[in-house]
């Protein structure tokens, strides 16, 4: 049973989610991981694996043998009608390193990078740090849940295209993805896609691979870290389409970027080929919380995937979180952290079970209506 | 018991040191993995980390957190009477990552990069890979064991001081450290202090931390993967005591080198807070084989650390590994693969039962006296 966490259970647990939250005695209802317990397919590869050879792994001689790379392709293939070409596979130990190691060799200090807005803070900080100049793309909700306008990215070096999105939960539409494609090539512009959510989708959303729009200027980035909530392990995947991307990402010292360990690689291996059947249940459960949501937030839509709600609590203030933290006893990602159009939102992390979650939505209910 | 390997057990292990070899038949007797099981408390805490949360781990919002830099600081204080700062400690993947790394953002194209030969392959290559220029400082044996004269680091930008060192097992002495440190600071050569074999002395030699020596240059690298034989959880430590080589590896982009992943920490914290017992017995075990192969080679001098012995093997032409591996059917390591000095030498790996290590060393000695 994956649903069966009571209030009780949090404290003990020993990820950031919940040693933060506990600490100062709030429900842990921020960072992205979920408080379901792993696959069980998962857990036995990696309990065997600790029981046999920890040496270097048979794929160490030759990076193209490793076994990640034909599951992500076929998975890829089956999932999404899209398949990759091996030789464009590179491993990195997260999402974020691909996504620096990219930039790092595709872009300059001072080049414009363009992403939706409110965004995943950690990419925002990724600009900032590496001194390029973010583009905003604005995602605003006038009541028919939330658009944008693609038209900044005339001029931008690339684009940072995270869809599904974080934290709206928005799943790009075929029309908006052709719409991008098509001003990317006009002004060619580099389209790093950040796909970890893919695995989330709710129906009747579909997800689309953005690479087959435009195989020529993409490079899609995923992890079974989000879906299957293994974060820990360390382990991504890029799919560098781009044959210039690739060639300067060889041209960096071999070994520079480090990569994932033995038990990230098998772990992730188990997860994409022996998951499905633990998805398909959490799944239920997302869309099942989501509803739940929905059903505290009326005015809001749902999101279209993730398992994170993007609340708009502009009653509470600038920065809902921290008057939700003190009074309410639940732990939100701040809003203003996710950029322009961050101040009065907080973000929602519904992966967990029904007590917990409904505890979380009646404490939201009480302050709320103070 | 970690010593009951028989022959039969050899086929059906998963890691590149058997795959390789038992894929031709022959014994495996290269890679620098170890033939023991990894430690108990290393295998237990990996079997409960699965069974517990794998998202983000407590210390990700900080990596000051990371509990392995007390560890390691612990530790080397503990057992070399040398006390890192643990500001200055980073992780890595890996011992080759953290060395192109430090090189990457301290050494430029062309510059020239000293190291004892014959030298661990992957470092040759990363020096040609990174259009570095080699520097050797060859080891030569007249009967005393290997000595080396240390004035080519005149005008060397780095030195890689691999101690003790692979493939010879020397273990440096005090006088050839202070000689070394002296004329690095004469001549302004940042030593970078690879010292993954420093658990692997056998008495009466005695590992000294480069460090020490001279703080304002050196980077000292490890990893529990040599003396624990765990190199497939990807986790390594660099101790960059010096400020401008911290603050070098500070203006990278902040995620681009990656990390290890929770798996990788723990075990890595395992293995060095509960392993000794382990190691004690192994080492037991490595000095017993250590004795055995120099019945076999009595006119060679046994290597002071290390599971690794430098073979002269001459009579079996300039590379006798091949030889070795087709007559012999046992894998060793290509002499010239080391570099300057291999010519004519395998390196063997005897980390391994002593069935297994008797039924090399007689195969030795039927081609030898053939
Ligand atoms: C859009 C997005 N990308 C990347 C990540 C993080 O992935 P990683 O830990 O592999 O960098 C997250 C985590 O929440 C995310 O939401
Ligand atoms: C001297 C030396 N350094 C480094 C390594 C490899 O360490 P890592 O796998 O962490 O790069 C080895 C492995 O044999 C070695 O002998």
């Amino acid at each position: 049973m994956l649903d069966e966490l009571d209030l009780t259970d949090l404290s003990g647990r020993s990820g950031l989610k919940w040693v933060k939250a506990t600490a100062v005695g709030a429900i842990p209802a921020w960072v992205a991981d979920m408080d379901f317990p792993i696959p069980d397919p998962v857990r036995e590869t990696l309990r065997s694996a600790a029981g046999g050879d920890l040496g270097y792994p048979a794929w160490d001689d030759d990076p193209r043998d490793n076994p990640l790379i034909d599951v992500y392709v076929e998975r890829t293939a089956r999932r999404h009608g899209h398949r990759p070409d091996p030789a464009g596979i590179r491993l990195f130990t997260e999402v974020i390193q691909a996504l620096q190691a990219v930039l790092h060799v595709t872009t300059a200090p001072g080049d414009a990078v363009a992403m939706h807005t409110p965004s995943y803070p950690p990419f925002l900080e990724t600009i900032e740090r590496m001194g390029r100049r973010l583009v905003p793309l604005p995602l605003t909700d006038r009541g028919e849940g939330h658009v944008f306008d693609p038209s900044p990215l005339a001029g931008c070096a690339a684009l940072i295209l995270v869809n599904p999105q974080n934290p709206t939960g928005r799943v790009f539409t075929e029309r908006e993805l052709s719409g991008i494609a098509t001003l990317a090539r006009e002004h060619d512009v580099l389209v790093i896609a950040d796909e970890i959510h893919s695995d989330l989708v709710h129906d009747p959303h579909r997800h689309l691979p953005f690479a087959p729009l435009a195989p020529e200027r993409t490079v899609t980035l995923n992890s079974a870290s989000k879906a299957f909530n293994l974060a820990g392990l360390r382990c991504a995947v890029a799919d560098v389409a781009v044959p210039r991307v690739r060639e300067a990402l060889d041209r960096l010292p071999p070994m520079l970027l480090g990569q994932p360990g033995t038990l990230g690689v098998l772990g992730t291996v188990a997860a994409w080929e022996h998951g499905d059947p633990w998805l398909t249940e959490v799944r239920g459960l997302l869309d099942r919380n989501r509803r739940l949501v929905a059903e505290a937030f009326p005015r809001q839509r749902p999101p279209e995937a993730t398992y994170l709600a993007w609340l708009d609590l502009h009653e509470l203030g600038d920065d809902p979180a921290a008057r939700v933290l003190t009074e309410a006893k639940v732990m939100l990602s701040p809003g203003p952290d996710f950029g322009p159009g961050g101040a009065g939102f907080a973000r929602l992390n519904f992966a967990t079970s029904r007590p917990v979650l409904e505890e979380v939505l009646r404490r939201l209910e009480t302050i709320r209506s103070e």
